[in-house]
């Protein structure tokens, strides 16, 4: 089985970090590729960075249609209802996938993210998905993406104490990281809170790898069908000759 | 006071259809301005399609940052957040104005749609926006975005069609046009239903007016400050000069 | 366009208060008509005197069916359902239009109230209109509505001191104002909390005049329907010749 | 124990009816007193007709303010939080009545109503009470009050049809009847539906009981604390010399 | 009228207590039966105890089936949907009831249980409900189930510091109490926090009361309908020759 | 790895075909293990037969507390919480697992169960997850347990049956299998529906595995705690010498 790991963000340190990750919770038998868009904002902090990064995981998936699923590497799982409509393989967003391996593990969670502005980012998630009843805090560090995914010793105990902050004051039963770059703190936070800490590249993975084998392919009926042709100016179509659709 | 009303699609037709419709609520004090995207699909009917014009909305709104408030005049909002952070004066989109509109009017609406493909995507905006409670139905006519906006009988019929279904079998006190080419066939619906029907580029501009009015800027505390400033690869930076951030 | 803007109390002090709110933010198209209910309580404090004040807005309508809307100037709207079975002109409360303003401001508010007795009856209408979830926080200054609207300075403080916590403990990204006293601290409140402000007076005005110009009466189908005749015992029928029913 | 069941309308007939379902489901300890409201519609059909009942039940209340509990015998529960502001002792609406009980007896219940105008109006009840979840269907026989109230066979039939339509196509487990005029229909529909058929009279007659019983008054501490001292202009205070106030 | 009280759990000394409470509150003309289970758990604390006690009540009930209405005294409510199979006399459970009779008095409510580990037993009941709304906090003492019912006066400190919390920080106007043995303290409470405060068993003793004075029974045509017959091994079958079913 | 499959019911040849449905989808390092307890119902139709094998499901963990993983097999996930108290290592079921992959699939779905009574269950999982708002349709075959898991064709027609339901009526974009028998018909319902069809086991394995591999292991702060002692009488303690507690 082959993964596709695309990190909608224009940094390749990242790109690194997030394939790191994956590596470390494949099954023998899958491979996966790391990809980093071409264009586009060097971290998604706002949601203008997220729209740009949007068409760039679109582009990202178009060029590589033939991998057995897609793993998009950006809490805010940008471009993923666009993606589902590209490609019939199964599509993750480490976002969605956080939360959802939470919810296995504990009845409630918190959410630690980056910074105050994209608290409530993670909000609107929550209640898309469905999930923001089993949520009890969503808390910034007030550290950035790029300085998060720097792995020094300063961010580590902040987001440690933004997670005594969810476990004590707010009763969260477990963390779910809402940032790509969060990975290699897994570690410290759960030796430190003693709850589980899920990071959503290792849960977007193992996701995508579960419905793979279970022979899953995305819906098409309706709203994730191929996209009716139309006409783009001044930019290519970003579909074509995909005949899967 | 000025408005911008941004078409979202690169059809230049469609925009001369939404300026009129909106000049035609805007009070006497008002000059309303229509633009068109540069790039992009001519027709929102995907979420690919919606990814594309959000980036183009945003690249809009950035070239014309001295307008007193701002219409995104696709029912799909696209780019309308990102809209939101780019600038302080008020962004509307004209799905979320048609859904406020329609709770002012009646106890309940249904949303006639284009596409079947599109349903889904007007439930995950009722959600989001809170008024999924209100809504008794969410249904497709079955014609595509241009065909819409062509005004034909057909059009017309299709939609009495499914206004009717929303009226009778689900008992929908108001109808929400879940499409800026709709504009057009208010009136006739109006007259086969006897229902409010409410256009969204219409709901929109006067929503706008009424926040100028009123003096109010978009939230600048949290989610909607101005971004950080993150490198963008690629592309030129999205916001730059404008000293309101 | 001329709009009948009704004070449910008899307090004629705050009717010209809440028709100079009224008037700062109407078009120049626009003539604004204050009036004051005849009987009932002074302040509604209380779900007894909103009681008293609903049927009295409803007489207050029925004396004076030709506007071309309706604004009922208490935040907990009293008789707004029953003022538009009355009749067909748009009719809009205080409390919905201040909180629907908000919802295009932020994506989070709080409502700031008077007593505390009044906060589950600010939660009650927002599980009603269905914004709940966009309502972080309802919080009383513990002053009075006549108090409130006495616009002294220590009234000013109560509120600032209570936005200060929506904002600074809640995370509210913008205020509502829970009375139709409290327009006269919008400025004080601006300046010092830096967030969007909505007087739910401006708010409604501006949303009754947006109605109007789409020229939207409310739907008549069902629920608001012209009420059957029933006999009233030793009262007069609240709804007669009114040849729009 | 004393009860007072108040019928809001000023239909005595109805009044009779209403008394005599409350005293079939009295324990042999209690003694059930019936009035009728002096004033008002003589049916309540329309929100205007409950904005005038309100007010009469509060004045009711008033008058008799020594019974150890008080049952609002309209399924719209006109006047109820007002009625807690007013005294002590427990204040029970047919219309929540008949919705709690449901829930004890089965998983899913519908409410049949009389004209489709009351519709969302039962709707708004189920939301306000945190119901709606249980509630498959709410449906109007399109029998108005007193047509229902005079248990004419072609009554029995219209609600027996709406029944069935409850139980076969919306799989409604127990039904509950949504005007205190049905309760003379009960046998009719448990026999022809077998599925328990709740009538609002003998459930809130039944849980004013039980409150008693178990000591228990309204809440005083804060939303329906006795109301402070306002100004009442050309009507009477509702409200004055109670000393448990 | 016959009412068997059934505690779940195999603490003699907690079914006396039950059974004193259920008493205290039972109409003149109710008989009140209590049972304790054969085998399990001398407390309910976790979800394991809970299922074995789930067990005992269903064959408890399947060896007493001819009392008129039945109470399950434990506040998690085990085996109550089971038991609704097997009877057709109303089974209420003192969680909901407590619930229930809270929506009566208070717009509020807070929950006090036992243990830490009970709150988010608690958060599952009142979604699985539909009253998750209402509550506004669930508060653990500390303080195990079988210590609760001690009644020493440490336990009654421990809950009035909980319930301050309740009322003073969390404005919960009521207080529902998350455990059987807690029967005990409700004078405590009340005195010091001059709200509601509703026992479980009294308030099931006192619905139970109501269904039955109402004629209901539990609704047998889909969800709670008599099991199919399924082949048990190793034990015997639960329900047998009962002839209602 | 080793994951212990639990099949709650007491038939064997169901038991075989769970293990198979499982092995189908097990990464080549993954070693299932199947078992079925020891007493209880051979088919699990009612919530009598739930609360008999939720204990069963206890004590078949409490035997085998050394694997990495274990998978409950009844869509009613009976004894999902208990066994979370009992074991750290992951436990998911079946009903769970199911609702979770298909909402990574499409964005609604429909559940297929056995018998009508069932149908409430699901929704009260539903609820219990937080996924009620993306399932459009809950829709029983009426063919039971044991008969639904032969494998006959006439099973095969009733699902497809149901399924078309589902699709074209409900506009359901993915099916979730609502029972553990149904693995063999997946293959039939996506010939004939063409759209994701879900089956808990496979489902639940690879959701498993995921946690396995991100070395995740269940929540034990709080809710899912070890359980506190307590005496049990008449039957052994479930839970004992196991050191990770």
């Amino acid at each position: 089985m082959r993964i596709l790991v695309i990190n909608p963000n224009t940094t390749t340190a990242m790109t690194d970090q997030i394939v790191a990750a994956a590596c470390r919770v494949a099954a023998p038998d899958v491979e996966v590729v790391g990809t980093t868009v071409e264009m586009g904002p060097a971290a998604i902090e706002s949601y203008i960075d997220e729209s740009f990064a949007a068409v760039e995981v679109v582009r990202a998936i178009a060029c590589e249609p033939r991998f057995d699923g897609y793993v998009i590497a950006c809490t805010n799982d940008p471009g993923l209802y666009a993606a589902r409509e590209l490609v019939s393989a199964p599509v993750v967003g480490i976002g969605e996938a956080s939360l959802l391996q939470a919810t296995l593990l504990a009845p409630t969670f918190a959410v630690l993210t980056t910074l105050a502005r994209a608290e409530q980012q993670v909000w609107q998630q929550l209640r898309a998905y469905g999930l923001a009843q089993r949520c009890v805090w969503v808390g910034a560090t007030g550290v950035g993406v790029l300085e998060t995914a720097s792995s020094e010793a300063s961010v580590a105990d902040a987001m440690v104490t933004a997670g005594r902050i969810a476990v004590e004051q707010h009763h969260a039963e477990a963390i779910a990281l809402g940032c790509a770059g969060m990975a290699d703190v897994v570690r410290a936070l759960r030796d430190a809170l003693d709850v589980p800490v899920i990071d959503g590249v290792g849960a977007a993975v193992s996701l995508v790898d579960g419905l793979v084998r279970c022979s899953h392919r995305t819906s098409k009926v309706r709203t994730f069908a191929p996209p009716v042709e139309v006409h783009y100016r001044g930019v290519p179509r970003p579909f074509g000759g995909d005949d899967e659709r």
